[in-house]
């Protein structure tokens, strides 16, 4: 019997995460949004006081200030989650603040949960500059981290207050230091702070959009507009000065969040808390009308498609920082019947955890690419007509691998080449019809596990 | 920034994976049915010449042979499984051979992957005794192993036409050791051979069932009827010497593969591959008639329990055998709507990556739970009533995590007890309707990561 128990002396070894510290970068002052104030502090939710654990976010704009979110479908919504999409709902997609923590979710923490949340964004709105809205509450929340334990309510409580204006303790800014502070305390197992900016143009007023977001595990986001929200502990926060109506606003994000958020997967695990929302200030032209689809549908179009490169740009940083990812691979299903075939399909073969151990090994498996695709029920396709290949990032060559159902002789070296690399792509096509998506995944490492393994302690 | 890349640097401690030798169960030549003749061979698909990799099962009863079969739902179906389908269906669920090879799963072969599952049916019927019978093919074909090969079919040819009757290398026979060798040829990373036998009595007449199969890695099967099945590579073959005909054997075997191999997991993946066949000789009782549903609905409700149970215990070998696997967990969903929601429910716990690394870890992370029942859409579910406990194996009292909504202040010492079991429940009540189903799920490891992140080398 000895044989069938060889494996279980074997020794793993282990290859080593790759540093994604280049994916962390330094902005300038002058790339962000006007109007904002934001800081990061240590509140005392994780152990270590080195580290960010509570960030503030407060629009300081003299316009009203526009808010959409789009929230997880998840059936056991944390309490942040319930009370965000109360209060937008509430105000009709207007809200000025912002509160979030990392290393507890607050979920699942039953009627005492609600309370610290709405406690939470109680406190932050005395920060807030005076407004003579009618509104009762002006600040969502946010939290991320363990599901199932209480918030330490009381540190952060204290937390919030220490940022009052008079406070000597306020570490408030709008430079790009008080914009990391505040990405940084969006973290948890994420191994840098993931904020990006960029600036664009509507007739000739040019405005600024930035943002940051985490993840690293629980994600396989299927976000939807608030109170029909499905996947991922996914959080992400867009800012911007251009005045957007509430209603265009959530439309727009809700067209992004589809091609960015809703098309990565690093476990496919469907978080409590996942977030994803977007304030619009209009501070960068306080006089100018709030873009609306129904009136300039020219200057929603453009925000519409700024919006989604932006939040595609946020979404990729996820995939690169998944939880022991040495690898960003990016799943094109083509030829498909719908965009939701094609969709579901790329989300299969991400979620696979046979084609992401194979990545993991380097290995061009492919069959387990076709296997996973073929575990999503498809009538139409038939399997002569698909075709499979290996796309470096590289510029160079892709390796077809399936080519109308027959096995290419593959070039194993140039396969490992390309497996090798850090970025590179799978390409499906089904050629069963015209419609196409795009997925992006990592791959899964022994790394993953030991995260995982052993994350309360 | 040191500090967000400490993780990089970390070694990581492994867990022994527990021998699972124990499970290995040794048979008196007496607990096998009648009228079969097996064996196992090295026929070369395998490298190591100590490996069986090729089965061969012959029905030699007088009587004729009913056959059932459920199929892998996957739209990339491998030969052997078309072929299969094809013979049971031309012959109305008459079979009397089969012929299973491990190490290659001749799947997206393309058209030389027909012709060699032909082949490999062909070979097998010249070692059955002669019939009468109008079929022009008689033997089923499985194979398990890498998906895109070819199989080394002259080899295999090879392996078949040794165990003609005239040859002095045949080896088959009906005694233990004939059936463990069979059982051990289906094996590709199953630490062990997975044979079961039991008799059952029918109007004081006795019969016998036995069977194997295999599985550890991609096991998620959802097998349907021939033509129409959806996951997992498993592979089972029972044999019976009762006499049941063969829409009675297809319906009971339906029956059962929804009650046992459709509710296990171990990593979510549906093979291309994945067959459970039954064949039933009458060699028992060569003048009973065949029990049928609608003749004898007594005899069939016998029948049809009896092969449940025994499909059972066989697909539970499989979980217990996971690739990589450390803990056997059961999970039970109360409470449902629908047999269909629990199902779907249990299904995705058994699923979650994030749950089955907890499981790894001995973490009582209860929320991970939870998170992955609530992805699940399921709107007459109040979150408020929902319960979550760990059942120990070992008789002594489960635990409360979360009831009614409201977390428990768990006593850690006593989760971990019931944790560090290899065998232990997770139950979840949804307080939601009075359905309720059952899953067998195993964790998630770095040995899975380790086989699968280096399988084709």
């Amino acid at each position: 019997m000895s044989r069938f128990f060889k494996r279980l002396s074997s020794t793993i070894s282990i290859k080593p995460i790759p540093s994604k510290a280049h994916h962390h970068r330094v902005l300038p002052d002058s790339a962000f949004p006007a109007g904002y104030l934001l800081t990061g502090v240590h509140a005392g939710v994780k152990k270590n006081a080195d580290v960010l654990d509570l960030a503030v976010i407060l629009s300081t704009s003299q316009n009203t200030t526009s808010a959409a979110a789009c929230f997880t479908r998840n059936a056991f919504k944390a309490a942040p989650v319930l009370v965000s999409d109360q209060i937008l709902s509430e105000n009709g997609g207007r809200a000025r603040g912002l509160v979030v923590n990392s290393g507890c979710a607050n979920a699942v923490t039953g009627r005492q949960g609600l309370d610290d949340a709405w406690a939470m964004s109680i406190e932050t709105d005395a920060l807030l500059p005076p407004s003579t809205s009618r509104f009762k509450h002006h600040t969502l929340v946010m939290s991320t981290g363990v599901i199932g334990q209480r918030l330490p309510i009381d540190s952060i409580l204290k937390g919030i207050r220490s940022q009052t204006s008079t406070e000597s303790s306020s570490t408030l800014g709008s430079d790009y230091a008080a914009w990391e502070r505040a990405a940084k305390a969006f973290m948890t197992t994420d191994t840098f702070p993931k904020l990006r900016a960029r600036a664009f143009t509507i007739r000739g007023t040019e405005y600024r959009i930035a943002g940051m977001d985490k993840g690293a595990g629980m994600i396989h986001p299927n976000m939807g507009p608030a109170s029909t929200a499905l996947h991922a502990t996914l959080l992400g926060c867009i800012l911007t000065d251009a005045a957007v109506s509430p209603r265009s606003l959530q439309t727009a994000l809700t067209y992004a969040m589809d091609r960015s958020f809703n098309c990565i997967s690093v476990d496919g695990e469907m978080s409590t808390n996942d977030t994803v929302l977007v304030l619009a200030n209009g501070a960068a032209a306080p006089n100018a009308v709030e873009i609306d689809e129904s009136t300039d549908k020219e200057a929603y179009d453009v925000f519409k498609a700024e919006l989604t490169a932006f939040a595609i740009d946020l979404a990729q940083l996820v995939v690169r920082d998944g939880e022991g990812a040495t690898k960003f691979v990016t799943v094109n299903v083509k030829g498909a019947p719908t965009y939701e075939d094609a969709h579901r399909i790329a989300s299969r073969i991400s979620t696979s955890a046979l084609v992401k151990t194979a990545l993991y090994g380097e290995d061009a498996n492919w069959g387990r690419v076709l296997s996973a695709a073929g575990s999503v029920p498809l009538p139409n396709v038939d399997p002569k007509n698909v075709s499979v290949s290996f796309v470096p990032s590289d510029g160079t060559k892709s390796l077809g691998v399936l080519v109308n159902g027959e096995p290419e002789n593959v070039d194993e070296e140039r396969a490992k080449e390309i497996l090798s690399l850090e970025d590179f792509g799978i390409c499906i096509e089904l050629s069963a019809g015209s419609e196409e998506a795009t997925y992006w995944t990592c791959d899964f490492s022994y790394e993953y596990v030991r995260i995982n393994g052993d994350y309360r302690s």
